[in-house]
């Protein structure tokens, strides 16, 4: 049998950022009503709901999320479920729907990510809650958290292939330079700014952004070599989609963007267990599903937004995606490769860095990202004629990744 | 197009009950092995795992469970996804894993549900995590819970269907019976067992099982009018299946069983806002999807497993998945319809009551009962020539249920 092809046909983003007045459920609302507002289904009955949000029983003290907001938003008796995925919870639940829709189970889908975060206030509570992704007897009692591989991964990258820290900030310099033109993102400052802000708040003085990022008082260390310039913020935000059966897509909306590659694939769970830390088998095989499922190569691919919740990951990505060759995803964000314009963009909404990276809606605006991309809808970041993107969206530290391929139908 | 069908080949089920010795993981781990090894997969690939667990971020303080458990049993890299939808989390990864399936992007699924909650000492602390699932701002602060609401749609149900709380306590006598000819439940014991044990123990003296189950000390009043003996206890344990492609099951497995129907639907959060409490529509309209899908009606089903989480919630289920007319299903126990041999057997397995409630195992262990019993390998409980059978998981206090049929290939 040929599964059902799935339509994109409506979309919905949430600024992302502190977002003070609003909780989970309000900012999983605002993203799906927009998003099936977008849709043009009106009072078209939706068949099931996904929710991806990694960890609203712990943030949010409340559970059945995705049963709760279809009561919130009247899809009654629409089915409803939560997956979870850590970070990768987004890419998760589209991946759900994809099923629903291609297995002929449902014809239409609503998929939202979201996360409410910045109301914690206790010092390395969050960082603690995602570190419940680590291996418990192998790796957490030992007090490492993502953070600390990230660190490690970045040390073991920069030695074997003789690569410079300061290639590591050019990702971030690009994906704030993004983040700056993208209305959504936590930040919509490039990095000169925030070192304009500070010399012109009297915190220092500096001859270029090198310097300022190598100010331990301005870009203090994290996980050592990483600065926190080198590592996402904690945001609020919610993105939702809406999925059609691709056969009645174009009922709804013009132009349709289909998904037509979905790869999923996980990795030792404990580190240390790897081949080698600087190669992520999980997204080489995922992203192989993607592309073959959707007939593609990397050579085919016009634009793609990564999993940067350190920057060291958007080089090694790059790689293991099959953009760059091993070791060569660093140097080639430091010539420029990879920004908007360049041979490759990657991260054009400003990645996880500079959009931010509210855990479950992550993977949903990626998708989003590449959604407004190829319909030439990105404003001031638009990449010239995208016709087919791919994402990374990483869970725990790489051991369950998840590639989604669109394309223009 | 016509969707792939979906067959159950192997399955797993750790004994229910207080389990000291083993933690989330290795349940689950039992679980999925003996499911694998009753398969006949040998080393066959994975393709999806779905674990359904509805609180390890709390009970256990663990997330990512799915990832996990696909390197603790070596299925790296299948994709691994944690589904939740409460109580019904079990139901809700069955339906995934069958989506995967029928959708083409999977051809061999491990599903597993699980908790383990017993170790949790800290009183009220497990009956306020399932109260997360309550709507956070009509119901909780008003401390509303699981129990409180199934007190209220039983008085309910007393007075508007003129029926005795007896008929109610006759439901749990049946289950205790069932459970006692399960070797895999939390308790083993008839009604009749615990007052003989009461009374050598000399705890009181009762003339008949009525008197004892009216005993304030040894059947005390949880949620007025239900008593202990009315509610399920809190339970460790675990559940799996193997789920194939029909077309590959016969390789596998000499009697696969095919899941040929599946439903679910939502309804209101906030229970008062429903039209009536003592209809379940959300199971009217999920087991009318099941139905409809294998193309049955329930006078075909021979054998169904309820989630009688609460004893009143059988009744109730019984009636609105078709089996009774409505206000008929606590007499219809009453007199002995649905016990093993009866019109309808209803939770030959002893049920949530007496096989116990790990949450998240339960929708899964519904399924495996079926599984049993249409292939003639229930024991002592067997109910004759079952070919066909329906389940209930029920997650929040009915506003999410999955309804899924399984018979004879």
């Amino acid at each position: 049998m040929t599964m059902n092809k799935v339509a994109i046909i409506g979309v919905g983003h949430t600024k992302f950022g502190k977002i003070q007045d609003k909780g989970l459920m309000d900012l999983l609302c605002e993203a799906s009503l927009t998003a099936i507002e977008d849709s043009n289904t009106n009072d078209k009955d939706f068949d099931s709901v996904y929710v991806g949000a990694m960890s609203p029983e712990i943030l949010n003290k409340t559970a059945g999320v995705a049963s709760a907001l279809v009561d919130r938003i009247s899809l009654i008796p629409a089915a409803a479920d939560d997956i979870k995925n850590g970070p990768a919870s987004g890419g998760s639940a589209i991946k759900a729907g994809f099923q629903a829709i291609a297995s002929g189970m449902s014809e239409l889908v609503l998929v939202v990510g979201g996360e409410k975060m910045t109301h914690i206030t206790t010092p390395g509570y969050v960082t603690s809650t995602v570190a419940t992704l680590t291996q418990p007897e192998a790796e957490r009692p030992h007090g490492v958290s993502l953070p600390s591989f990230a660190g490690l991964l970045t040390r073991a990258y920069l030695e074997k292939y003789n690569a410079k820290l300061e290639w590591i900030s050019d990702i971030a310099i690009k994906n704030h330079k993004n983040g700056a033109l993208n209305p959504n993102a936590h930040f919509q400052k490039t990095i000169e700014d925030f070192m304009k802000i500070a010399i012109e708040k009297g915190r220092g003085s500096w001859d270029n952004i090198y310097e300022f990022l190598s100010d331990d008082k301005t870009n203090p260390i994290i996980a050592d070599p990483l600065r926190l310039f080198h590592i996402c913020p904690i945001s609020d935000g919610a993105a939702a989609l809406v999925l059609c059966n691709a056969e009645k897509a174009k009922q709804y909306n013009d132009m349709p963007i289909m998904i037509s590659g979905v790869g999923q694939a996980t990795d030792t769970h404990i580190v240390f267990e790897r081949e080698e830390i600087i190669t992520l088998k999980a997204l080489k095989i995922c992203s192989s599903q993607a592309y073959q499922m959707a007939k593609k190569t990397p050579k085919d691919i016009d634009v793609a937004e990564l999993h940067d919740a350190f920057e060291i990951l958007e080089a090694v990505q790059s790689e293991d995606i099959g953009f760059f060759k091993k070791g060569e995803g660093a140097k080639a964000a430091h010539e420029g490769l990879t920004e908007i314009g360049g041979k490759i963009p990657i991260n054009p909404s400003g990645g996880l860095k500079a959009r931010g990276h509210p855990l479950g809606a992550t993977g949903v605006a990626q998708v989003i990202e590449l959604y407004w991309q190829l319909r030439g809808e990105a404003g001031k970041r638009q990449v010239t004629s995208a016709e087919t993107g791919i994402t990374c969206n990483f869970g725990g530290f790489g051991n369950n990744i998840i590639s989604i391929l669109v394309e223009r139908m």
